[in-house]
Formats: structure tokens, sequence, C-alpha cells
């Protein structure tokens, strides 16, 4: 059954030297979201560049900012349509089965140095059967030792760091999560989204792992609902998809408010889904290395 | 002119457990590769799946070897046609007219932690003028600065320890100066290839930046012709296009054999070029942001 | 029951250019080791220079060592004057009575960055009761989740890096051992010493923790009996009591061969002690911050 | 010809839990210090223990400090000899030749790892002919090549961290000369100090290299005056001779105010010193290893 909700974010700065800004905050065009409506304002009216990246569907766009103050207001309404599976019955892709196109969610990456990491994974997880229950374990692992903390990691917290620091905001945990997973040969990437139920009301990041064909969404840190996640963009990393990228000039941060909320007005749903969510219908070539 | 060259790698490795490998070893198909004939040969005899990146065009295969020796064995015939310009007429190109689908070459990756070195970048670099020369400027950095050294790095070997240490190999050049143009706001990727009067014969990294509109070479070591290099893949660093990425299994290493010379038998040119190597026409976007 | 013992060790290099070297392989005068015997032979035979540490009594010897041939022989024999104590009955000394002068015991060093681990070691750590039974603690910690492993680890690495890398060799278990216990406020430090029933014969490397007013042994690798090691150096960590550092030549290594047994020719016990060791009487000024 | 200064420290705290502080803020008894009169004033009125670490001769005084303000003022008048010779008479002092008492100075140590900046230093500095000219090398390159800027590093910023940031304060200057002069196998410690002509008044860090039998102070910042200097406390780094170092509570950091003048209230001298300026009489082993 599908939802349908409403949500959006408010971003400003103050430009103090013209700079392009590359922005990340749009509703990816995928199958699960359906009736996307949408609506996006940038004060002043300046022209805008936009860019999809092909297969993963991440919707870009940049502005040539002038001095002065930047206002960009994104409202959108959705349709969500969850895909469930029951987590017993979700196999891990033997490696000799992963479609090369997915190769790159296998390698390290800026802040995923997963071949630093690997003994640790394996030491940890590598004796668990495998499965979609492996990567459970390995999100109740990120839960029970590493403390959500904000303030405790910045910008350049590499997934080994926040490993030592034991502590981390949801980019960390998503990290640390897909390092594991790519230690295990499991192809795992970076998700940004808007989440139901997230307080406070924020951006989310959490991850995706390749299992049996398709995608699955995983979090390490229990703050939002899985079957309540709108993927923004998918990426090996944080660096691939900041929902604000400045180039070129100067710019002082101003606020970022971010909302969701059913359309209907109805309260949160207070249990968590225990089922395993996927992102995507089995691509077509899937299993077929 | 295009000048005919003879290339080719012997790579051998003996298999302990089943493993997946996934090489990047054949020719890019490009417009300055043409007329390539080549011949792939794979002792013992096995299956193998076939995927080519999408825009960047890197063609990889993966087999599934049994235990036991494996040999692979490619050879090839390429007339390389060379797109030459003069340096002082190339302008970077200012980011605001940078096209979206290159943002990925701006960003910090495994090895180029660019994001880190952006204060280095700019202290040394930042005062030049914008343009070719300031690409050749840190090339000519690199080749003063770090001593050219086997076994000074490893695979691990990220471009800020490449800083600390002062030495490295080709790929440690090639990070460095890819995280001095990506600190400066230059997009900037790595490129394996074949190269012409590497001596002893290898397979070789450098450089590319984005400078008006369309790719360009750059190698700070100064080991081989930048006339002369055949491209195998681009990526944003050594983690995407190793030659070889084994998962799965365990496997001993072989000898690696790689030679190249020009198919009409005439010795290496002594002079290298002081032109500006451009690896494509310009894309029908560029300068579109 | 004091036990004698007979030690010794023999090192070999090959001198390139003259180089001076400084040596710390000697028994320390301590009064748990009575009766030393000992005999120091240097071929060829230059002269050397001695130098004993103030209050650590680290002895250390140097030579200007000439090109060609070194051959270094230690022989000594020593009566051990086991200190012991019931584990339960000793309690960490609060940080407001530990004497001023091993305050350089709480800081970070070069190869235990005890700052950068204060979260991990309050996280696993923090929450058990003080005593002697916390250090036992961390301890099986490192016994259960470090594997020992030659090779996996290097002369520079860190206690934070052996955390990632879940390997390594006893000198990397005493500087996470020693890590944990400073960032919990307890003074350690790094002992290098002879092991009666190491296998195969090498220097071991183990720590102490200042508890109740003086120093106990602790070993997480369970290589060695703790009540039968005869103590070379200490110091903050292995950056202080290398058994071997040369200066300004060129060196060839050559073997290191390190023996212990007992004097009379019995067998090594088979029984660990689960006693608390300790290897200095209570000083002085104990418990007098 | 000596000169007398006044200078002094207020440190404020708010200690929320009861805190053991460990201070290093008090003039150091040397010969060079002459007619030292100081008063220290604890607020509240609470019992301090003392320790003077042998040799280096650095104060140390610790207070067990119940919940509340704390306010910790120091002032004191002392007359300056300052030890001069001419920079071209300083040579290095042969690695055979330094006492084994200071080789704790040769080693790398937390903030200062020296052997990973080996190749860099003997790279840059490794050709220039030894003696104070050299360190005097180190210096203008740490002037010409590091931005002193408020806020580009932290507390556990490491000497070739700094080299990559290429920014930093007194500290950083500091620990980056010092573990360029280790590298080249010339002892350096690190000193903390009250420095006339600093603006603003603060702490300052400088750092002593060993030549010819004898320290030696240097300062890459040239932010004072190397001839009024008034040494607080000497280190292997910040690490040891923090000038405050809380333990086993918790702390709110409030106002440090430090200031230096002449004692007859003379202006600050315009020009700087281009002597050599030593801090010790030569040892009386000095020049016999």
């Amino acid at each position: 059954m599908a939802i349908w909700y409403k949500l959006g974010c408010t971003l400003e700065y103050f430009v103090q030297t013209p700079t392009v800004f590359i922005f990340n905050i749009e509703v990816a065009r995928l199958q699960r979201h359906q009736g996307l409506v949408e609506r996006l304002t940038i004060t002043p009216d300046i022209e805008l560049n936009r860019h999809t990246a092909p297969d993963i569907n991440n919707r870009y766009f940049s502005v040539h900012a002038p001095a002065g103050p930047l206002t960009v207001k994104y409202e959108a309404e959705v349709s969500l349509e969850v895909l469930r599976a029951d987590p017993n019955t979700v196999p891990e892709t033997p490696v000799e089965r992963l479609p090369l196109d997915i190769m790159p969610f296998l390698l390290p990456s800026r802040f995923v140095p997963s071949d630093r990491l690997a003994a640790f994974a394996r030491r940890e997880f590598g004796y668990l059967a495998p499965g979609f229950n492996r990567i459970t374990a390995i999100c109740n692992w990120l839960y029970d030792n590493i403390d959500y903390q904000r303030g405790a990691s910045n910008e350049q917290t590499t997934a080994d760091e926040s490993l030592i620091l034991r502590a981390g905001v949801c980019r960390d945990f998503a990290h640390l999560g897909i390092a594991f997973c790519r230690a295990l040969e499991i192809p795992a990437r970076f998700v940004s989204c808007y989440a139901y139920g997230l307080n406070p009301s924020d951006f989310h990041a959490v991850f995706e792992a390749y299992l049996d064909g398709r995608w699955w969404l995983f979090d390490g840190t229990r703050q939002a609902n899985l079957d309540g996640l709108v993927r923004i963009g998918v990426g090996r990393d944080a660096a691939e998809i900041a929902f604000c990228s400045p180039f070129g000039g100067n710019v002082q941060y101003g606020d970022v408010t971010v909302s969701m909320g059913r359309s209907d007005g109805s309260p949160e749903l207070l249990g968590r889904t225990t089922d395993a969510i996927s992102t995507e219908e089995p691509a077509p070539n899937a299993g077929a290395a």
C-alpha cells in the first residue's frame, strides 16, 4: 500500500563572492516514487542547469549565485511504494554472479577505506552465515558499538576514524556499514534521503547493500523508519551526494530546515518494520555476471 | 600523423581456490585509437563476461577461475591519432562553465583526499595564472619534489602520504597531481595506459585534467612520451582501474609482462613533445554547464 | 622462592658505513633481579660508552662501529624474585594520589596515541569496576579481539592502527593495552624483557600498569609466563626501548638469536600463574601525590 | 648584560566535578634565570603538591580542586642572562659524540613522528652543510611554507599533519622544526616559555636543538625575540609540557591571560637579535658520548 508524503527543505546562504552551487536535494525519479509533484524556488531568481546521473538517477542542479543572500526552497509530494520481503528469504549474491556494473560499489572510496577495514570486518562478521541477516548483524553492531553523537565527527571523518572514535552521526554510521559490507565483498552504497519520523527533522543518510539481485536499505542508527525513506541520491559515499557543494567563491552558511510528514496529516506510526525493504525492482541483468 | 603501435601484456596467476577476477587491460575504444586489432587469450579456456563503462569507455572483463594456473594474454595493434595544441592557448574552464557530468572528478576519492590537500595546493599553486601551464607547473613540482622510487609506497598509499614520503611510483605521482588539480577546482582523473618508451616496460599511470572543454594528459614522472600513450582506463583514482581485481578466493601472483613498440620496428623517438596532448575531441556539451 | 635463569642474545650486523649503535639488551639492575652475573662480548673489540637512565634503570651502551661485521653477544645468569599478590586485593590508585613523577606514563606517546583512543577505551572498559581485574579485562579483550600474527604490523604501527588491523605482535598488544590504560587515567608503560617459555624464543614486550602504589605486569598475548619475565627496559613505548638503534650510517641486519632457560635445566613449568605479579617494591612516595 | 622582566599568568576554570590539575607555568630554575622572585596564588586556597623533573628542571604542581571556580595566578620577576654566540661558529655535534642521556630527544614522540618525516627532511635539508645555519634554514623554511593561523590546528595535530595543512600556531611550528631536526639526527626538544614582545601576549612555544655540546633556541614563527624568552618547561613535545593538564573530572575552561614586560617599563626593543642564543652552559659531559 502506497502512502503519500509531503516533504521539502529550505536552505539559506549568504554569498560573499559569486559562487557555483551544485545541489542534490530533489526526490529521485524512481519507480517506487510515484505521482511526484514538486516545486523548486530559488531566490534571487537565477538560471539553473540540470543534470541527472545515468543509472543511479541522482538529480543535480547548479546555479551561479551572485553576491548576496541565496535561498533554495524545495517542496514535494510523493507516493511511496514500499517493496518488502521476508529477511530470511534474501540470500547474498555470490561474487561470481554480481553484475560488473555494480563493481564500483565494492571498491574503497574517500570516506569508506574498506581495504583498510578488511581484517576487522572479517574478524567480526566473517563467521556469520551469508544473507540479509548478516547485514542486519552489522547494523546491530553499529547500534551497540557506536554512539550517535552530534559534533563527534566532521566532514572529513572516514569510516576507520569512526571506528576509533566510537561515535558519529548518520553519515558515519552509513560509512562504517558500507565499509564492512565491501570488506566482505558485498556491494554497498550511500543513500541520502528524506526520512519520515526522524527527530529532529533533517536530511538523513542510510546505506544500501546489494543482495539477491537488488538493493536493500539498512540503517545502523535506528533513527528513522526504513519504510518511510524517500531517496534523494545514491553514491559511493558522502563525497558524491552532498546536498550542497559550493565551488569557486566564499559563502556563509545559514539555516537548513527539512520537513517530512504524511499528506493526510496522520501521525507517525509507532511500530517499525522488521521487513526487508528494497529500493528497486530487480535489474534485468541481475544475477548474470 | 597517426603512428601504429603493437602492444600487449601477459599476466600469470596461480589460483588456490576458485576466484573471480575482473581485468581492465584492453585498449579503450576511443576516436583517437583507430584500426584496433586485438586478441585475448585466457588459459584455461574459461567463459568471460564483459562490461564497458558508459561515458568513460573502460572495458572490463571478468572470469571465474578454477583452482590451478591462470594466464591472461592480450595482444593489440592500434593506430594512435594524437590531438595536439599549443599549451599557451589552453585556458582553464571557469567552474561555472564546467559540465555537471564531470563533477565526480572534482571530488575527493579513496587515494586522492583533495579536501585534505586544499591548503597545500592553494599555498603552492594558487597564485599561478590559470591555464594549461599551471598544470605543467604542478607536474614540474612533482618531478622536482618527489623521488621516483620503487617500493616507497604500496597499494594503500594516499596522495597526502606521498607528500610526506616524498617518494613513490607513477601511481603516486598521478594521485598527487590529481589531488592538487581538484583542490584548485580543476577536474582531474586517473589514467592507466600502455606507454611507448617506458623503461622498463610496464603498465603506466598518468593523469588528465579538464581544461577548455576537454581532457589533457599530464605526467609528473617524465617516464614516458605523452604522445605515445594508449589508454586502457580512466577513473577517480587507482581504486577504479586496477588492471586486475581478484574477489572471493585466494591467489598467488606470478609474472606480469607488458610490451609496447612501433609496428614498423623503428626505434624510440629521442625528443619528447612539448605540445599539449588531448585524449578527446571536445565533448558536445563542453562549455555549457 | 627465587628461580635462577640463564639467558642471553646474539645480534649480528654488517656495517656498510661507520655507524653509531645504541643497545638496550642488558638485564636491568633491580631488586627483583638478584645475583646478576653477565658477560658482554663485542666483535670487533671496540670501545663502548654506557648510560643508565635515572629512575627507570634502563642500561644503554653505544658503540661507534667501523665498516665490516659486528657481533654483540650478551650472556647472563640471574635469580628472579617474583613479587606476587592476590589480584582481588589490588585497587587502582585514584588519580589525585598518583605521584607526579609518573605523570609521563599517563601521556600519549609516539605509538600510543591514548588521546585518540579515549572514547573507545571509556566505551569498552569505562563501566568496569576499577582495580587489577579491569586491566585483566583489557588483556582478555586484546587476546579475544587481536590476532597474534607476524607481519601484520611494522615498526611504525601505532595503537590506533592495530585496533583497525585487528592483528599484530607482542609490541602491538602492549601498545594497545597501554593506550587503553592511559585513556582510563591509569599510568602504563612498555616493558622489554627476556621471557621464559616464549616459543620461538625472542625478545618479548609486555606492559606495566601502576596500581596501588606500584607497577604490575600484564601481557595481552598470553605468549609467556608473567612470573618468568626478566626486564631489560621500560619506557613510554617501543620508541624508547628498541634493543638496537642505529644512527648515522648504513647497516645490513643479520641474525638475532635470543635464549632463556632455567639454570638447573629443568623444563618449563606447565601452569601459568594467576597471581598478580609486580616488578617493584612500592616506591617510598607511593600514594602521596 | 642581564635584563629584568616582570611576567605572569592568570588561569580561570569552572570545576564541575572534583578534578586533579597538573600545572607547568612557573619559571624554570636555571642558571640563566637569576634573582627569581615569584608568587603563586590559588583560589580557593587548596593544598598543592610539587614535583621538579630531574635534569630538565620542569616545575610541576598539582591540586585536587573541588567543584566550583578555580583561579591560578602566577607572578614573577627574573633577570635573564642571555648566552650568545656567533651562529657561524656553532657546529653540529656528530652523532658519535652525543651524550647518551639526550638520546630521547632523537626519538619520535606523540606529536613529532620524525620517523615518518625522515625522507622529507633529508630531501629538503639533507644537502645543507651541517651546523647552526642548517637549523636556521629549517626555521626559514617553516616561516616561508607554513602559515601562522589560529584555528588551523587542534590539540591532536601532529607534525606530519601540519606539513599537509601548511598552517598552524607556535606549537605546530615547533613540532615540525623538531621533527626535521630529529630526522636529520640532531637532538631537538619542545620549549614552553614566556616571550617578550609576543603580540598578543600568550604562552609561547619554540624549540631547542642540541649543537656543539649544548642547547640552542630556535623559532620558526618569528613571533618573538629569541633573547627575551623565559623558559617554563622542556620536553619531547607538547604532550609533556601542557601548561594545564586536568585529570579525573569535568572542567569548563575560562580565561587565560599572560603578560611579560621589562621591569623598568622600557618599551620593546625594535631589533631582533641575529645571535645564536643558548639556554644552558655546556654540560660537563658534552662532547663525550
